[in-house]
């Protein structure tokens, strides 16, 4: 008697097929976000650029302006090829909603970068309002970036897009850093409220870097912590502590401005190699994996084929008869919920192996995707705790998160674990 | 100028078509699930009535054994049907892998029924090993229920189906219950082993029945609370005491054994109407959804057909200039992340009001589906943390899930915020 019809050997495949579509997508979501990690590095240099020349009235950075814009363009242009050619190719239901959604806003501030570039170009915009439009593209592009990793199926991808979203979070809060720190300069003094963004900036990257570090491999790690420890850093910090001294609102002259910008900027291309490192990472599991799939759906093919040859089995294990199932609650031999897929039942494989091997597999990646996601999900409750503590008190998202900062000192408790808490209790 | 592209036009259209797929996946899933549920109850009922023919050594229920089993392969047939004209119609990637794996496991269940009938017919099998065999079959297609509203998109659908699998999963524990109580008044005595299964079954009970009221509706709840007030649960009630008082080994008249059976059979075909109210629910609502986005998709084209048509707005609004957009942390016009579509910024309609409405409703959705997976998700932080227990202490389910139990009383915390607790201690 054979122990499963050709509807279950469908489902088999089905499943396997389902994961392969999903790897695939996946892999395309790689590609786009290495391509948006691009255009986020020229959008930052432009933003610092245009910083300085709508400072100066025109006189400084008019060149180096000119040059950026041509290749802020190239690095849009091949984002725009790439969006096209992996999710407009006339097939259904390619993509999911939420990054679909995401890629479109960003798409209409890359729409209406002209007419910014337009009004810097002649000096109709204040270098606050510029910084704060490119601010608002950047967010937008890093908000793709989130959702690509929210929407992860792999457990081990998963976690390099969440170490890749964190460090590129955090150099777009070193790069507002910059920005901050070169309004403050050419405005010739810092009074206590721009330190005290200046400090939100610095714990903010802090965060980001930390979830970073927690997820990046080896090689990552001893390349940032060099950069931690490298000269450009002392500098920064010189500067740091120097403007925490002017916060009384006594006046420095304007010219150590770039000084500052100088230094700040040295430091966030620094941070590029990291990101190029997390990205070749990032392509080379995308690819992989699709590989890896694609050759396990060829072993499943090859083992079905030889079972259907081979004699008929007496009696063959089954879900019904195996003690590894969970069944009925109680029962001696259900006590074992966690399916070993290490060896085959039967002496030799049944089709019920090669379904349990599959099925742990399966579960195994749920398992570790869940914890994967861990650092999203937190994110997630933080931003959900933050939005609904600046409603009920009516103050701005930056005090909110110092609220939950506090609270969690106060309780020796994680940020997120206190988020978690308002959203239980505020949330409903 | 065009505050658009014309990529922007058609991310924003495969954005409204990827949420529609998505609910069309969505809405087979729940005809799946409707079909599930009718495999279940008569599998429930296979079971009881094979357990009494096995223990009568076949002098009973031998003819309504044979009518049963005849009705069960009706709508095990009918489930199969489904199942084909659901996920097997040729196009790829329809279904998610975890579902699709967990339908195989089922199938594969289904298969070997046959043998496990012989079996019965046969006497070859005691009534605990048979009664486990149908256990596990349920506990897979109970599985798949569980995986259709993990994979779903719709927070009203994800409701129910959460809604639905408690209610499901509380009532196969009281079939469960059924079972030990008929083995016990068979062998004519009660051990306190087997008062502390039931007894566990009865807390288990208590704890999916508290979900599903947790998401049901007003009529859902009314029946139900009828229900719990009514003479059944009185009787059922006063059998649970007498058996607690057998503990001490005292032996009963296993003739009561029917009057055991019929109460609790009665419990059970009864909780069948809440099923099917949550069911119809679930499948108009499901059917609703695709409707609306579909009115949804046909009313953004019409309004992007109009601005085609519309004269040129001088200074439209974009994403790169939107106050409500976040952008530069720190700066006074960005403190609202709350994106509201209440109103169109513009006087008239832009693309823009357009693009804004359905990225509010796409994160919306997101929230609320986060909010109505909460359960799912404490019950995966649950068994992960059973499973951690389990192999740190080799020790089973059900003292696993004690432990937990234990120290959630103890510290006065929800059992799933111990889980939790234990998943990020333990399981790193």
């Amino acid at each position: 008697m054979k122990d499963y019809s050709d509807a279950t050997k469908r489902f088999l495949l089905a499943a396997k097929n389902a994961e392969i579509q999903a790897l695939k997508q996946l892999s395309a979501n790689c590609q786009l976000v290495t391509a948006v990690k691009d255009v986020i590095h020229q959008m930052q240099r432009e933003r610092g650029i245009s910083n300085i020349f709508l400072g100066s009235k025109g006189q400084r950075f008019a060149t180096q302006r000119h040059d950026q814009i041509k290749i802020s363009i190239d690095h849009e242009q091949s984002l725009r090829r790439r969006l096209k050619s992996l999710y407009l190719n006339g097939e259904a239901s390619i993509g999911h909603m939420r990054l679909l959604s995401n890629i479109t806003l960003a798409l209409q501030g890359m729409d209406n970068l002209s007419l910014l570039r337009h009004k810097v170009e002649e000096l109709r915009i204040t270098p606050l309002q510029a910084t704060q439009a490119y601010c608002r593209l950047i967010a937008g592009l890093l908000c793709v970036v989130f959702e690509a990793a929210d929407v992860a199926s792999d457990p081990a991808i998963t976690r390099l897009l969440v170490a890749l979203f964190n460090f590129m979070q955090g150099k777009e809060y070193a790069g507002q850093e910059r920005a901050w720190g070169a309004i403050g300069f050419a405005e010739t003094h810092f009074d206590s409220t721009l330190c005290d963004k200046l400090e939100q900036l610095q714990i903010a990257q802090k965060h980001s870097f930390s979830i970073f570090a927690e997820f990046a491999n080896k090689e990552e790690l001893d390349t940032w912590q060099a950069m931690e420890e490298g000269e450009l850093l002392a500098d920064l910090e010189r500067f740091r502590g120097m403007i925490r001294q002017l916060a009384d609102g006594s006046s420095i002259a304007c010219e150590i401005s770039e000084v500052w910008y100088d230094i700040a900027t040295k430091r966030v291309d620094e941070m590029q190699r990291i990101e190029e490192h997390l990205t070749t990472r990032l392509l080379s599991a995308a690819t992989q994996s699709v590989i890896d799939a694609n050759a396990n759906l060829e072993n499943h093919k090859k083992q079905l084929h030889q079972l259907q040859t081979a004699p008929l089995v007496q009696s063959p294990l089954t879900m019904l008869f195996d003690p590894q199932m969970p069944g009925l609650k109680g029962s001696e031999d259900s006590e074992q919920t966690e399916i070993n897929s290490a060896e085959p039942l039967s002496t030799h494989r049944s089709f019920y192996d090669l379904l349990r091997g599959q099925a742990a597999h399966i579960k195994r990646m749920a398992t570790e995707l869940d914890e994967a996601k861990r650092a999203i999900t937190e994110q997630k409750v933080i931003d959900r705790a933050k939005l609904l503590i600046m409603q009920q008190w009516q103050i701005s998202e930056d005090q909110a998160y110092r609220r939950l900062q506090k609270s969690a000192m106060e309780q020796n408790m994680k940020i997120a674990d206190i988020a978690n808490i308002v959203v239980k209790q505020v949330g409903r």
